[in-house]
This record gives structure tokens, C-alpha cells and sequence, in this order.
């Protein structure tokens, strides 16, 4: 039976890279990004080095897939958070909410200089802009419903609400990352003039 | 006249250095931070090569010590805006829409490579220190007057309003970074309710 053979085959390569994956952002996150290793790497899986090779050519790239996979799940995660909230107003917040956390933990797992490596990188461009486009879309929306300004355009109005969550980051507490959802929330309200 | 001798040299140290910036910066805008050589700053500013080293130890040290004199030059601009104002709420708005346009203009001039090469180094943590202070004093001052929401500290309000008008660097055009400013005072504002 092929069919069966190469699912096996598959599903094992896909738990080795996830292991690989695993493990490096495990050693970095505990020893830096300089002192990690294609033999450390191996260690830590138990693959054998000839074998890391095989799925990965170096650290940089075993990072930027990890990476890769980080954002898709971010990504994943607004999208059931849009699809979870009822109505626009609070479709919007949820998403900025969650956006804000997420921003808020990445910031404090990898040091400056993974995040210097990762962001320097096109590899996330497409999965980046998607995240743009979902937070448009829910601004757009927002617009017409009313609970969102429709004086400045949702594009613009995007780029605000991304760097200005983007502060998450240096928030002492999570009641600090709330109060700041909430300012930029106000941000986007309909001038009431 | 031994004093007014050594004022002559001042002078001409000075007027050495500040064209050795000049020249350095204009040249990593032209051909990017990897092409620029001290031979190739001497030659630009017509100093020998040998003098240029008695100034800078290196390229990295004049790309330092420029943008160190940068972040100077815009806190001194950003306390005389400051200090032209009338009222509270005019000082915190003239503040902040001067810092989303030199935003916007520092984003244009030097390339990716350029900001993760500054943006990196502890170097001017001082001055950001006392652009943080500058607009969080002016963000206190505006929770006295009225002018600012007083139900989060002026602290997390300075992190949003440095955030969100870093979007400048992104914003289309002049008119797109004034929305942007009018869009982040709105979140300032003392709440309706």
C-alpha cells in the first residue's frame, strides 16, 4: 500500500521538522542566538546531524521557519477571535486585543537581536500583509457600521493600530496592555463633532 | 594670547567633525552603509586620511557620533516647538505633530540597514530617555488641564503616542502623517462618559 506508506513517511518528516523547530527556538530563547549550533540542534532532537541537514541547511533557516510558523499561527489565532465576536464594534476590539497580547509575549521571549534577525527578513512579508488586510477589513467595516471614524481611510487607519499595539511590547502588565487597546480603540472612534 | 589660540582650534576641531558627519551621512544616503570607507570620507571631505583617523576610530564611531548630533538636533527642535505653544493642549499637539514629521523624514532618508544599525546601539538611550520625559511631562500637564484622559498614566500614554506616530514612516504623504497625529490625539482625549 503506497498511499499508507508515504502518509507514514510524511507525517514523520512533518514531526521532525516541528521537533527541529521546537528545540532550536527552546535554545535560543535560552542561550542567545550566537551560541546555537547545527550540532547543538542535533543534540537537543536526538536526529542525528547528517539527518538536521537533510531537512534544514543551516540555523538561519531553521529560525526563519519557525518564525514562519509563529506568524501563520498568530495569523491563525486572530482569525478565529474575528470569528468568535458577534457584531463589528466588537469583532475590531477582540482582534486588537488579541493583536496586543501577542505583541506583548514576543517581545518578551527572544532577545533584541533575534527579533533584529527575524524583522530584517521578507520571508513573513506575505503572512504580514495578510495581517494588515484582516485588521482593513475590520476597520472597513467598522466605517460603515459607525464604529469606526470614516474621516481617515482604513489603510491608514491600520498602519495606526499596528504601531500603536506595537507599545504591548514594553507594558509592564497585562492590565497595562488592556488600558492600552482601550486608548487606541478610542483613537479610532467617530470624532463627535 | 594663548586663549584665543586655543579657541581658533576649537573652532577648526569642530568645524573638522561636523563635515566629517556631513559628508558621511550623505555618502551612506548615496552608495549604503557597506560601501563608505574612512579613505573614502577623507577623500569626500579633503581631509587626510591620517587626521581623519586623530577625529574617528572608525566609520562606525562617525555613523554614531551623526546620529547622535540627529536625535540631539530633534530633541532641541521638539523643545523649542514645545515652548512656542500658548496653552497645554496646543504644546502637546505641536509636540507631537512635529515628532510624526521628523518620523516620517528619517524614514525616508537612510535605508533599512541604516535603522538597524542605529536603532541597535545604546547610544542615545539618554536623549530618547529625555524625548520620553519631554512628552510625558507635557502628557501630565495635559491630565491637570483637562485637555488628556487621566485614567492611564501619562508613562503608558507616552509609549502609545512614540508608537503610534512611528507609523509616519509609513504614512503616503504629509497630509496622511496630520491624520495620523489627529488620530492619536483623539485617543488622548479625556473619555465621553
Amino acid at each position: 500500500m503506497p498511499k499508507l506508506w508515504n502518509e507514514t513517511i510524511e507525517a514523520h518528516r512533518r514531526a521532525v521538522r516541528e521537533a527541529t523547530l521546537d528545540a532550536t527556538a527552546a535554545l535560543v530563547a535560552e542561550r542567545g542566538l550566537l551560541s546555537v549550533t547545527m550540532s547543538r540542534i542535533a543534540e537537543e532532537t536526538g536526529i542525528g546531524r547528517a539527518t538536521l541537514y537533510k531537512y534544514f541547511p543551516d540555523v538561519e533557516a531553521i529560525l526563519l521557519a519557525w518564525h514562519e510558523r509563529q506568524v501563520a499561527g498568530h495569523l491563525g489565532h486572530l482569525t478565529e477571535v474575528r470569528d468568535q465576536a458577534v457584531d463589528a464594534g466588537g469583532r475590531l476590539e477582540a482582534v486588537l486585543g488579541a493583536y496586543a497580547l501577542i505583541s506583548s509575549e514576543s517581545h518578551g521571549h527572544h532577545a533584541g537581536e533575534l527579533a533584529a534577525f527575524l524583522h530584517r527578513g521578507q520571508h513573513v512579508a506575505g503572512t504580514r500583509q495578510q495581517l494588515r488586510d484582516l485588521i482593513r477589513d475590520l476597520l472597513s467595516e467598522g466605517a460603515e457600521t459607525g464604529d469606526v471614524r470614516n474621516d481617515v481611510a482604513p489603510e491608514e487607519l491600520a498602519s495606526y493600530c499596528l504601531h500603536a499595539l506595537g507599545a504591548a511590547g514594553s507594558m509592564p502588565s497585562e492590565a497595562a496592555v488592556r488600558r492600552l487597546v482601550a486608548v487606541t480603540v478610542t483613537g479610532l472612534r467617530p470624532r463627535a463633532d
